[in-house]
């Protein structure tokens, strides 16, 4: 039997119900009284001087309640994480998304149709729509005021890199490329704005930050920040979409500050791939340089970012990758330049996995390159240079628990990589197993001063306890671990704890929603909170039981004496007792947990998480040799996790992760031609389908972190990021060639196959 | 200047601009998604035995998606205060409100035509609409199983109070009799209750007891009260109505519990006549005795309450009743005796005062007798018998501080009622003056083991201040003083603290909504919690500023030493400087105030509130000798509130107490004949409109209470107490009658100006 009451039980989702039935209010079924719809103006060129902005027509249109421009943040600096980016754009436009004009109106056709009214007079520019012409000497500027296209430079260095590139047996050498991609969330991009009478603003909003949120909105629209709320409804997938703000979010602010009245915003499907963030496109270089007996020497990786039109947090990715770069196996020497330029095609963002899937396709492609190129196993290459507990890597990642080891050695038995099997069907049909590792930050990241986050519990009058998180639900599960923590460390049923709906006016600070940080520093944070009330619980059940307090337990909602089951009390009797009665008080506590982590130094040196999440994932595939078409037949995963706090859960987030990398890998692309998406929709983008879905087996390698609540990693994005690199790896050993550049289409493999039959032949 | 930065200043109610615009979300405005309407079946008999329910009928009706009867509760016992009330009806009906069954449906019309398609077979039961005929050998019993309509004995006994009248130089002894008024709350009964997927009860409820009901409603409906949850939206007046569960409760939660979807449960403003709580009618006996220098010796309080066809808490107003005449003016003997009986009439509930109007209106009434027949002055009689602090009164009381002697200096002076004045205009308009005092509790109430209210506060990265109080903001200014308490404790300024709207799963316990308890007892709680949320930005900023903790102040938001201006913070720097690091912490605090009272004994003595609050009020009135119409023409009004935390709020709270009590003294009256209510409009029942108040002058005597917040005690009901027994004593001022029974109608001024002219000649 578990030592635990229902950590590691398969118990539901709090909010399944609501959510499978439609019951549950999404953001997007959230009406305030007196609503207004939004619809913006977007530009028309790629790239443009502004010459002038008629809105008078949008203005005499019935219905309408507010138009607004540049004009009216004129008194304010551009906004965004390199404080380039002005809401409504009145000088120029840089890309097809940027926000010119916005209509308030009783309704959306009305504000639709206001908008079309608005007249924009523009003077092109030459636009720039690669980072090879971006970097050009004379290449157009895109922010005059910075001078130049270039954005940031990202450098790591360790050990002799060149040295030891010498000194190898074998240096590989390669490019990828890897393409725009959108989050697909299911829920589209919606917001609900109301600036009260008052003059307090509140956002209703999909975001994963709400406390640099309510801080960013403030300082854009000029009000202070004691003045701006942030509501989080129920968020309909974020993925990473959430972590910065972005321009529509305060024209929708300004929208309900001219109209008065509460502002809502809806984008439609078209809008969602057009006009929120990409995923980091990036064309990369690897040189992987390792001894005969395939252990890694050297390690040096390159990369170009797009940036698109303004910057974002996404331009922070590429310090992943160089983590990726020094960290993902044992590699004693190495090097990383990224550099990032702005361009004319829509902006990048943040995106599950983080810069990580990028440097991950690149490193398992090399991976597997060595183990082919040596003649060692597909796996036992892996496993010679897998990190261990106790290693600190070059970039200064202290792993203290570390499974890779295990997650290797399980995806190599259940999936029979080196298993003699049939390689095809007789006819066109090649079949292929592929592998491939992942390492993730897996006990916060610490990329802001502070890492922590939350919580306040309350135990009422019948044992029901209430617990109020920092972090943020995004349909990730967070309600449901952070439940499963508190009622394991109160000893209260599961059913007993809820999850209380709050806003930033009491909701305690957390830093916002990424780096697979909310199991472990939201449930570390709900945990103490949970303790503490369990304590004072305990403290008093102990004078009414007259048993000293290290001798009472909780279990199931009953405090008792242990070992004496009649000397039992439910647990509301005791809050009861504890507050009915003169001078009483209540079981109320809060607790803040900041990880015992550190941001990197200047040279991106730190051991930036608390602890380090792993995987392994093998994929089967068969490649119609005819047609170019792949279809993955199977997909193993093995993740240490530290503790499985929900199977279920685990298994899910796992499922999801495999989902989009394998979107990733084979199908989805935002087609972007000279700054313009062309596949607006989800049968054009070609998302990765529950028809695509192959079986998937997933196993958990449980290495019970020290730090961890109950012992458990995060675990988030993990499951996405080396899916793509375990087919491509796949379709080498199908066919016999190997694709850089995501997605392995079709095309490319008929191509690949005809380039090498001619060399072949 | 005021040592306070916000303590009684003029501020603005932080929710006066939504409820003055409309842009306030009552529980009236509250749509859940998927909401039913609800209707409710009720008897057509005011006593009968319930021979048959046909449903049939109602549930074939389109659009019906739940008809429920007392069969859909057959396993649960009756609830209430005595638990005689079955929330349907199965086997009699005890009044015209009693609910036999209840609808839900797509509308509320289809819902009233289903009640309306319901048949009732009764056979009637000989009904009971009097306490004399209720008291009568061999009278109908109206509750079976407790074989009497008696339901409660009250008696309190101080000193020897026989041997006291007999040694009296005066002696007087009247009856009196007090009516049926209702709470006449502008917004009607309205609640929403959902019975989620998850077998999770939220209540959307108008509620004064959100904890008490939480569990009160859980027993009713026979599941755990971890599963019940309430939520308080804004509240449109309550005045006591709302602090027992009704029957209409459970039966709407038990409608979404069938129905499976939300629903709703909407009062018309007949209904809030016919089917609320009324104000207990009481028919009372006051003895007074004294000595001819008008000292009180003596005082016996006889009273007959009835109840209705249920017991609610109101059967505990004779408590307050026999507090009034053992504490308002020092009186050292004393005897009460009270008795409750069910009729067939409508049920009586807790309304503002309590059982204090009643039993003021007796004893204010005797006061003016006194004087007159002693040739006292009014103010004179009562001064001399006034209360001063450090007494203890026969029933327990402690008064700490009491302004009462000060309350008649001022209403003396200001009203001129000692003054010669007009006493006709020459015609038929007779003026005259009265005055009277009130005692209140107003230091909480212990009627209940706790007494007490918690807070959490929040205050954020920008200085904002979040407050989750347990208190129950119903329109009478809470979210004001505890917004003012909180920003004077933590020294920022008003508009950055915020009373964050939040159910029971997380608001700390409070016992209720009652007693004039939230400014005092939620008022410390506030400032607890504040206090400790200072101490720790104190102590972080000394570090910060390098100065000694006790050297630093508070102000405006900004952190500094005292008297040195330049060494000084914005206080929201000082909480990112406490979490913006690693391992930080938040700056969220929690607190419970449980006041220094006592329940009172078996004997009903007892100190049960930790401070008292008085007042005197004078009338000064025109009576229409031809017409019998009394007109005010202005009110003196003195409260001790300790102190006033504002102004307006505590004059708003002054005012509106005397527009009730004015309409419980002249017009005011639910018109119950043979059970049925015969005037339930706004018309007939003739409540007080603006129109008819007269010009209000209102003081207040600041006694600063050492227990109370900034020395502030309670005020809420005070105001409506003395104003009846005032305007009565004015008319007999004016006219030499004195009227017994409210309200004072022009009928009854003409009858006694009749009989008194007949006597007189």
């Amino acid at each position: 039997m578990s030592e635990f009451a229902v950590i590691g039980k398969n118990l539901p989702k709090p909010d399944a119900f609501g959510k499978a039935t439609g019951a549950a209010l999404y953001i997007h079924d959230v009406e305030v009284k007196g609503m207004l719809h939004a619809r913006i103006k977007r530009s028309e060129r790629p790239h443009a001087r502004i010459v002038s902005i008629d809105t008078s027509k949008a203005r005499e249109l019935p219905g309408v309640k507010a138009v607004i421009t540049a004009a009216d943040f004129s008194t304010v600096t551009p906004f965004g994480f390199h404080k380039d980016h002005p809401p409504l754009k009145g000088d120029k436009v840089r890309s097809y998304a940027d926000e010119i004009a916005a209509v308030a109106a009783i309704s959306e056709d009305i504000a639709q149709a206001a908008c079309d009214l608005i007249v924009v007079e523009y003077e092109d520019l030459e636009p720039v729509f690669t980072v090879a012409d971006a970097m050009k000497e004379g290449a157009p500027i895109i922010h005059e005021s910075k001078g130049t296209n270039h954005v940031e430079d990202y450098d790591f260095n360790h050990g002799d890199v060149d040295a030891a590139f010498a000194e190898a047996d074998i240096v590989l050498e390669d490019e990828f490329e890897l393409t725009f991609v959108n989050h697909c969330c299911l829920g589209p991009t919606c917001m609900i704005a109301e600036y009260d009478l008052n003059e307090n603003l509140t956002l209703w909003s999909p975001t994963q930050i709400p406390f640099l949120l309510q801080r960013d909105l403030a300082e854009c629209l000029g009000i202070p920040a004691t003045k701006t709320k942030i509501i989080q409804p129920l968020i309909g997938g974020a993925f990473g979409k959430g972590l910065d703000m972005y321009a529509f979010e305060p024209v929708c602010c300004m929208l309900s500050m001219k109209a008065g009245r509460p502002v809502r915003l809806l984008f439609n499907r078209e809008e969602e791939f057009r006009y929120t963030p990409t995923r980091q496109p990036v064309k990369g270089r690897l040189k992987t340089g390792a001894k005969s007996d395939g252990t890694l020497l050297a390690r040096e990786m390159r990369v170009l970012l797009d940036i698109g039109a303004y910057v974002s947090w996404g331009v922070l990715t590429p310090v992943v990758g160089m983590h990726t770069n020094s960290s993902l196996y044992r590699v004693p020497n190495v090097r990383y330049h990224g550099e990032a330029y702005y361009s004319n095609n829509p902006s990048s963002g943040a995106m599950r996995g983080y810069g990580n899937p990028q440097a991950t396709f690149m490193i398992e492609t090399h991976m597997d390159m060595l183990a082919e190129r040596l003649g060692i196993a597909p796996d036992e290459v892996r496993r010679r240079n897998a990190n261990r507990p106790g290693d600190e890597t070059p970039s200064g990642a202290k792993y203290t628990t570390c499974g890779l080891p295990e997650c290797i050695d399980i995806i190599a038995r259940e999936s029979g990589i080196n298993a003699e099997r049939e390689r095809t069907d007789g006819g066109p049909i090649a079949r292929g197993i592929g592998m491939a590792s992942t390492l993730n930050v897996a006990g916060g990241a610490r990329i802001y001063r502070s890492d922590g986050c939350g919580a306040i519990v309350k135990v009422d009058d019948f044992g029901k306890v209430g617990l109020v998180t920092g972090a943020t639900e995004i349909g990730q599960g967070t309600d449901l671990i952070l439940t499963q923590i508190v009622a394991e460390e109160l000893g209260v049923p599961f059913e007993d704890v809820r999850i209380v709906p709050a806003d930033t006016d009491i909701k305690p600070w957390d830093v916002g929603c990424h780096a697979s940080r909310t199991a472990f520093i939201a449930g570390n944070a709900a945990r103490m909170a949970a303790g503490q009330a369990r304590d004072k619980i305990v403290l008093h059940a102990a004078k009414m039981l007259e048993a000293r307090p290290e001798e009472i337990d909780i279990r199931e909602g009953n405090v008792f004496v242990s070992g004496q089951a009649d000397r039992s009390l439910p647990i509301g009797k005791v809050v009861r007792a504890i507050h009915f009665r003169g001078g009483g008080s209540i079981v109320t506590t809060e607790a803040f947990y900041d990880p015992p982590n550190e941001m990197t130094d200047a040279g991106h040196k730190g051991n930036i998480s608390a602890t380090y999440g792993f995987g392994t994932q093998a994929a089967a595939v068969e490649v119609d040799t005819e047609t170019g078409q792949v279809t993955v037949k199977k997909i193993w995963a093995a993740h240490d996790v530290g503790r499985v706090l929900s199977p279920i859960g685990a298994e899910g987030q796992v499922e999801g992760g495999i989902s989009m990398g394998m979107g990733y890998a084979l199908t989805e692309q935002l087609i972007v031609e000279e700054g313009e998406v062309k596949n607006p929709t989800f049968l054009d983008y070609r998302i990765a389908t529950s028809l695509d879905m192959p079986e998937i087996e997933t196993h958990f390698v449980e290495t019970i972190d020290p730090e961890g609540p109950f012992g458990a990693k995060g675990l988030g994005e993990m499951g996405s990021v080396p899916t793509a690199p375990a087919i491509a790896n796949a379709v080498f050993d199908a066919i016999g060639v190997r694709i850089h550049s995501l997605p392995i289409t079709p095309e490319k493999i008929l191509h690949a196959l005809k380039e090498k039959n001619r060399s072949e032949s």
